[in-house]
This record gives C-alpha cells, sequence and structure tokens, in this order.
C-alpha cells in the first residue's frame, strides 16, 4: 500500500492507494459515522459496507444538486449526527463532490474520508479536495475547497468499472502523464494491454504516480491561483465538446486533449515527433472518435466558460512530453485554432 | 472611528466601528461588486447605496434557506461574477448570514464584506464569521465559519431601526458586558436614558467594547471549540424560548439570562447582589415579561438541542459580572433548575 499526504493551510489530508477497502473500520472513529454513497454502488457492494448507517443518492451527475444537500442534511439531523460526525463517502466523482461539500457546510464543518470508486476519482476528482454541486447547465458553481482527511483507493473496486467508465478515467491518467510526469507516460505506452485487462498491481503503480504528482500541485496552489491550472489540459476545448455533446467527461477530455496537442505543436512547444506519441495513446485506448463540434459552438460554448473564469483565458499547453506551461490567449486565438484544426 | 482586528488561521478580517457607511467604496474594489440586501433596508437605504448591482430577498428568517442560497448564485452567474467578484451584504444577522454563506461557496468562495445595519448584528452576529442557513426549524443547520474582509458598523443607521430590534440587540450587548466586560456593564447602567434615545457617540463607544471583546473570543477560538462558548449565555434557556414562543432573539436571550443568572447564583457563582443588577439591567430596558414557557415543553427543547449539539450540553454560568464560566451539566439538572424557578 501507498500513502500519499497533502499539507495545505486548512488540513491534512491522507490518500492510501492499494489499502483494501475491506480494512476501512482501522480509519474510522467508532460511533457517529454515516455513509454516503449511490444506489449502483449500493447494489454491488453494500454487503461489504461497514456496519454504519447509509444515505443514498441516484446515481449521476443530477444528484449533484442543493436540493439533494438539502435532503441529505435532513437526514443527517435524523440520524442524530452531530458536530462529532465523521461522513464516510464510498463512490466516484459524484458522490464524492456531495459528500465532501455536505462535509463542509453541515453545521459548519464536520469529519469525512472517500473511498473512491471509479478511476476517474481515484486518479484525479477525489484529490485536491474540490468539491461542489452545479446550478442547472453550469458546473461546480457551489462548492468550497476542502480536503477529506483520507481518501482510499482500492484498485479491486476498479474491477466491477463499466468499460467506457474505466476508459474515461484513464484519460485523466495520461493527462496526468502529459503534464508532468513522463515516466508515467512511458509506462502507459508500454503496457497497453496489461492496462486494459485491469491489473490491479500496475494499476496501484499508475493510480500512485498520478495522486502523487497532484498532491504535490495541490501542495503548492490549493485554491487554483497559479500552479494547479495545469491540471486543466485539455478541458478548455473538453470542456465545450462534454456540454455539447453530453458524452463522459473524459472521452471530451481526450479530443480536448488532441487539440490542445495540436495547438502546442503549432506554438512550438511540442516537436512532430511527441505531438504524435501523445495521440498515439490516445487512440491506442480509444478515446478519440474525430466527432467535432461546429467552430460556432465551441465558439459560444468557450465564451461562456470565460464568464465563470474570469476575464482572460488560462489556456494549458504541453511543453515536450512531462511538462506543461500556461499561457493567457485571447478567445479568438483558440476559437480561430479551433477552426484551422477543423479544417485539416 | 475605531478599528478592530480579527487574525484566525482562515483570514484577517477588520470591524469598523462609527466609520460611515457613506465612505464605503474606500473598502471596495472597482468592479466586480454585487449588494446583497433585503426589501426593507432597500426602501430606506437605496438612494445611498453605492452603484452596484443589487439582488435583494425578503426580510426575515425565512429567507435563510438553500433554496435563496441557489436564486442568488443564478442571480450572480447573470451578473457574470466570477472569482474575482465580490459580495458587499447590507444588512442585519439575516442578510450577513445569507451573503457570508454564499460568497464561502460560490464558485467555491469569493471575496466578501458587511455593512451591518442592525444593533444586534453590529454588537454580535456580524463579527465571528459564522454563517449560514436553517433546515425547516431548525437553525443554521448548514453554513460555515468564514470571516468577512470588513465589518462596517455605523450607528448612524441605528436611527431608523424599529425599538423592538433595537431593545433585542441590547440584550446581546448587555450579554457581552456580563460575560466579559464589567466596565461596559457599569456604563450601560449608568447610561440608560441616552442609550434609549440612540446617542451616536455613546453607541460607537458601547459597540466597540462588545466587538473588541468578540473578536478577542473569536481569535481564539474561532471553531467554537472551548472558549467562544461563553458567548452563549442565557442561549441555552433562550433558545427554547426563542423557537416556542417565536419572539425575537434578543428577548429570548434576556428570558434566557435571567434564568442562567438565577442559576449562577444557586450554584455560587454569582453574589445575590450581583444577580439583582443583572436583572434590573434587563429590566431598565424592557427586557424580561415573565412569560416562561411549560417546564415539558423546555425539556423537549433542550433534550432537541442537546442532540444537535453532542452528547452534554455546555451551560455557561456568569461569574461575578464580567466572567463566565462553561460547566457541562446532565439535562436533568437544567430542566430541574427551570421547574424550580418556575414555582417560586
Amino acid at each position: 500500500m501507498e500513502r500519499i499526504f497533502i499539507n495545505t493551510p486548512s488540513t491534512k489530508s491522507e490518500i492510501l492507494v492499494g489499502h483494501s477497502w475491506e480494512n476501512l473500520s482501522e480509519l474510522l472513529p467508532e460511533t457517529g459515522v454515516v455513509i454516503i454513497t449511490d444506489d449502483n454502488i449500493l447494489k454491488i457492494y453494500r454487503k461489504k459496507f461497514p456496519d454504519f448507517p447509509v444515505l443514498s443518492v441516484a446515481p449521476g451527475e443530477k444528484s449533484k444538486q442543493l436540493s439533494v444537500i438539502e435532503k441529505l442534511a435532513g437526514g443527517l439531523l435524523e440520524l442524530g449526527i452531530d458536530r462529532t460526525g465523521f461522513i464516510l463517502a464510498i463512490g466516484g466523482g459524484v458522490v464524492c463532490d456531495i459528500a465532501g461539500f455536505l462535509a463542509s457546510v453541515y453545521m459548519r464543518g464536520i469529519r469525512c474520508g472517500f473511498v473512491s470508486t471509479s478511476l476517474l476519482s481515484q486518479v484525479d476528482a477525489s484529490t485536491g479536495g474540490k468539491n461542489g454541486v452545479n446550478q442547472g447547465s453550469v458546473k461546480n458553481i457551489i462548492g468550497t475547497i476542502r480536503q477529506p482527511e483520507f481518501v482510499l483507493c482500492d484498485p479491486e473496486m476498479l474491477l466491477t468499472l463499466p468499460d467506457d467508465e474505466f476508459l474515461s478515467g484513464l484519460s485523466e491518467l495520461i493527462k496526468t502523464a502529459i503534464i508532468g510526469d513522463r515516466v508515467l507516460f512511458e509506462f502507459i505506452e508500454n503496457s497497453r494491454d496489461e492496462i486494459l485487462n485491469r491489473n490491479t498491481e500496475l494499476l496501484t503503480m499508475l493510480i500512485t504516480r498520478a495522486v502523487n504528482f497532484k498532491s504535490i500541485v495541490v501542495t503548492e496552489d490549493e485554491r487554483e491561483t497559479g500552479l494547479r491550472r495545469i491540471l486543466n489540459f485539455g478541458h478548455t476545448y473538453g470542456h465545450a465538446i462534454e456540454l455539447e455533446r453530453g458524452i463522459m467527461h473524459g472521452f471530451a477530455v481526450a479530443l480536448g486533449m488532441e487539440l490542445a496537442t495540436a495547438f502546442s505543436k503549432k506554438m512550438g512547444y511540442l516537436s512532430a515527433d511527441e505531438a504524435d506519441r501523445i495521440v498515439r495513446i490516445l487512440n491506442a485506448f480509444n478515446l478519440l472518435d474525430n466527432k467535432f463540434i461546429p467552430a460556432e459552438d465551441m465558439e459560444k460554448l468557450i465564451v461562456h466558460d470565460k464568464k465563470k473564469a474570469g476575464s482572460s483565458i488560462h489556456f494549458v499547453f504541453a511543453e515536450g512530453i512531462g511538462q506543461a506551461v500556461v499561457r493567457k490567449m485571447a478567445v479568438s486565438e483558440i476559437t480561430d485554432f479551433y477552426r484551422e484544426f477543423r479544417k485539416k
């Protein structure tokens, strides 16, 4: 088992990779624990849950709403959970987002920990303390940044994951390799089949490297005022594609990375050879489908994202494989490149 | 003008007492500001508001709901407020509670400052960073602790306050004197008429003393794990009375202080003479009405509060005038004393 620590001004947090979640109780207080999960996870794992009351939400993004938070807070009250209580999230990104937010506002903050059940949340979403709910189509507009006491990533749990969810998570793993870990990139290049066979030992190693990198970034810049922005590689175009096409996050980010890679090459940050390697790895895992959205829609959605993020867009370029650089770009530069790319 | 600083692990905050709110713009950024207020304040002061967009809520406790937070977040989005935005609350406790919570979760936290318009919020509620909304009848169950950048207390604004709201605020001022400031207590004893005439200079001095004491307590114990509990003097019985009778917070706390004073005398923390002085000052401002709720209801409500607050009740006793002491008490001890008091 690997342990990775995050120390930020607000809290200490520990990510445990390869820890069997059946030994969870060592990490929990004896009383006052409530489990928050979704109905899918409940079906698969309920029998193995530790013996605490459970509040379950409907699976999927539609549960990320303030009205769900309100309902869960009512559930905690009914269970008599007070300021000494502990919320244990067992689930993927959505469950951890909801439970993390709830824990940071219920009675002005109670303890929490996560068992991260999807590859996407193990390699990315559950590390870093960002949580929140949506408002209409605007994602994560209401939330906080607060580290859980622990995040437990048990790769055995990935064996029950549907294929598309597994691949979607791989996309964020590849992103991490591109922006911060050349060795990880090479591991992924060289072990395609073992990864797709979900070799648990290999996955433990890959997830550990990804979490390790992310923990360094988050420790340095918890509130995303600088360095943390590099984690958005592929996300400027990717978000727009995700919104427009309604596809899974990782697949949209993969297309966004294909675009950002070509853009990085054009700007001279990547050699033609490195750009080819990135596209090749994305194709090796069937993450690209060449279905790009109309340029006018891309423009509208990027302007919309810009409104959310402030006056200029911090675009992330790959600078060779294993490093990234952030540049302020005008919307027109980003959309012009999109038009140019689509014409090819 | 008096300036009082609060430095906690999370933020720096500044309380300005006697600062004219018409000089507010010095404290604000030039762009990205949104004012949050209620319809009453809007009616009285709109013309004097600085020139920024306004989102207004219905006055009173019923606006402290997650659905109102959601609506306001939608309003901020429509106004194009991003992570660099600034929320300016202009109002009493309810407005500051809502706006403070919104600022701590909108886009995972944006800047905020308060113009505190009621005596209750100037002497107590707006200092200390607690914010939040209710769930049904359970108060402040969802919220955070986060200091605003500034709290501006302009006693001139108290001139438009209805009498009962003014008296309700005085009750918390007297509470502060009892638990922490003997000199303040004597000032209040000796200047009843000037206070009731709302002499601005005198009020500035009294509010400054109260804020000063609270800021020391909050700096020492932001998250209420020890010292901060003394601020709850009169609140154990007071909360129950407030819930049952639906009277204003300060009047309920005054009755709670009458009870806690008698209890403190019985426990040997207060002399008969000191207890008399406390009751006399509460009567001098017409804060007591001798209408106590049935003992069974008191018991039910205290058990309910206990559920919220954890396994034991930290009861606050006055230890002479100007000092307080917290003791863990069994529910039965607290309700037994209530029965005994009512028989007299």
